[in-house]
């Protein structure tokens, strides 16, 4: 793999849920997902084999977490290991999360190439 | 691994280089690692066997790979193979990058832990 530059502001957003879009970047074993979410939005309870960090960019969101709450402000970040169930839902404010995912998640490189 | 929940605003942070400081998750098999550069901080040219994947959320930085210059501003994105050498400036209002790194940098866990 070649090394990537990419401008979120420029590239294309594909639909996650209800009320929320993303951005990604694919790297060779790991990705980048840039989600806006709406007001209210909610991630629905789920789970994958793959780790997830994050943080918080901008607003909030409560990240439920094995059946526990945790209200996440800017530059708040986590780290899920894989196959950990959790739903995220966003505050009044909306929010602006930076995900990553290793390996990279190929149901999202779908939705990205549309 | 435990789910993990932190904020980088509380976190304690690491030197990296004059007028560069970090402050790290670490997760499993990746870590986020808030850089934070001073106006014109130079961390100089380096690789390391781990894949790279960055976002610029603040400020600008010349990110020079392979010989080339990538000027970088606010919501740019990088993705770097492992090994591939690369050399970062930071731009006259300095710069706070978001850098992802898989597997984890046992280098930065070290100095994190002081």
């Amino acid at each position: 793999m070649e090394p990537q530059f990419v401008s979120f502001a420029h590239l294309d957003s594909f639909p996650l849920t209800d009320g929320a879009s993303a951005k990604a970047l694919f790297g060779e074993g790991a990705m980048l997902n840039l989600v806006e979410l709406e007001p209210g939005a909610v991630v629905a309870r789920h789970s994958h084999p793959h780790e997830q960090l994050g943080l918080i960019l901008r607003g909030s969101m409560n990240l439920e977490v094995d059946g526990a709450d945790h209200m996440l402000e800017e530059m708040d970040a986590y780290a899920l290991p894989g196959d950990v169930e959790h739903q995220g839902t966003a505050g009044p404010q909306g929010a602006l999360v930076l995900d990553v995912f290793r390996p990279v998640r190929e149901d999202y490189r779908e939705a990205a190439a549309g």
